[in-house]
């Protein structure tokens, strides 16, 4: 029951370095990994401004350290990266690993309020545990600077996460997020399962709902959609997102990419554009 | 028994394509894979050189597809990428799986001469029947314009192939690569089995013993080397290459990189600068 966090591995990268850490999580019940990638440091006082990363359904903290590219570009614009797991681990909940898009590996970045699944709490440990975390052991980042962004899930992560908490964000992106999860399958399935019938209990959890609530944002959100995403039509739905910021003048650029499809190729290729964002609103 | 390539799977990066194929080899007699990155085309007209890149063990044709992002480059630089698997599969030899330097994943890009591993023929494969099926099969690709790299195992074999066949590749670089397997376990282990127990066998695959050979090498070698990485000391053994390399004023650039490991987070970063080596030697 270690909950500081303990190096596991270590990979020099574009002059900085990946390393995972494995660390014992009050908030899961269980033990859980993370990544950051450290970008090359000019002095040992210097502090980073943090970059979370939220992946999407199937994926470890791995997945985005080894297939992304973002390392590239956190060097260069000196800016950490933050990559935690996608829900607990090792808990042999009855169910949690019989579908791909539901229990392990799909946390969806919620608390869930039904007791089968109360470990479920990935929105606190990534909202709290893991800030708190951060900023007691590693007294070479800056957690008060703090951006987020993802993928999929974890691009619906990202931006109900940001919107929910304007004060500990400075930017948000994603790529190709399940922009409105009330509304399509994957939402329905993770939402009456982890939050029960209470459609209202949903709509905390939902972008396209969200933003309507909170009209406060001024930063402009960035969201890449591949065009030949094969998900895009029946779960991803951006247009509802982007017609709810538009309603409220939310700043939102959302970039369809033609011939781009669902994978980390598509992440790879825009990549720097994201980290970019970030790190200007980062102030670098 | 298809011998013409099938394409399986296409997915966009960087204004390119990567796609994988299938087909059948006559040459090592059972099913393979490789994939090609396609940069972005100009004019229908337009033809690529083609930069071969060979993988180390354990690797199939998608490690350095997912992992490496040379697709950038590879597409700023206008340069096809042809990236094989690392030996035959599917055969059922006996043992061909027992250990992971050796048979499958293991093919060393030599032609073995033993009876029990007459398939594995990777070097044939890679010299004569991959750029003849690629001149048949894509009108896109310019395969009298080529060159070769690769990592470990795959260094191995691109400097060798290189060496043994100057009037084919225009350059050769490698990351950490086996250099002179007749003094290291892996080649031993490996050399062995494939090509029986005649040492003079041995050197036509060992870039330090084919360098001394072959002293009209005009075109100078790029090769990387991590200093932490762990198989440097007792597989890879570039000091015995570069050493050979001294001795006939062959140009070499051997660049020790301190703190970097032996995997594909090294590779990544130093990928831009290995595909630009190659597109200048193709004439770009």
């Amino acid at each position: 029951m270690e909950t500081k966090p303990t190096e596991i591995s270590i990979s020099k990268m574009f002059g900085g370095y990946n390393k995972r850490y494995k660390h014992y999580s009050p908030t899961l019940g269980c033990s859980m990994n993370f990544h950051i990638f450290f970008p090359p440091s000019s002095s040992p006082s210097h502090k980073f401004p943090v970059l979370y990363w939220l992946s999407g359904l199937t994926c470890t903290d791995e997945n985005f350290i080894a297939k992304s590219g973002a390392q590239r570009a956190a060097s260069s614009e000196g800016v950490a990266l933050i990559v935690p797991d996608t829900s607990p681990r090792g808990l042999n909940v009855e169910g949690e690993s019989d579908s791909w898009d539901f229990g392990v590996g799909a946390g969806f970045y919620l608390n869930a309020t039904q007791e089968k699944w109360k470990n479920w709490k990935m929105y606190d440990y990534v909202v709290k545990e893991l800030p708190t975390l951060l900023h007691e052991n590693f007294p070479e980042l800056d957690t008060s600077r703090a951006s987020i962004f993802g993928h999929s899930m974890g691009g619906h992560g990202a931006l109900t996460i940001y919107l929910k908490n304007l004060d500990k964000y400075k930017s948000v992106s994603a790529f190709a997020p399940i922009a409105n999860p009330i509304n399509c399958p994957w939402g329905l399935k993770a939402f009456t399962n982890y939050l029960g019938e209470n459609k209202a209990d949903w709509e905390e959890y939902d972008a396209t709902c969200l933003v309507s609530k909170y009209n406060n944002v001024s930063a402009t959100i960035l969201i890449d959609q591949g065009e030949d995403d094969k998900f895009l039509k029946d779960q991803l739905l951006p247009q509802k997102f982007e017609e709810a910021c538009r309603k409220i003048n939310v700043p939102l650029l959302l970039r369809l990419q033609p011939g781009y499809d669902h994978s980390y190729f598509f992440i790879a290729t825009f990549i720097d554009d994201h980290v970019r964002h970030h790190a200007q609103a980062l102030n670098l």
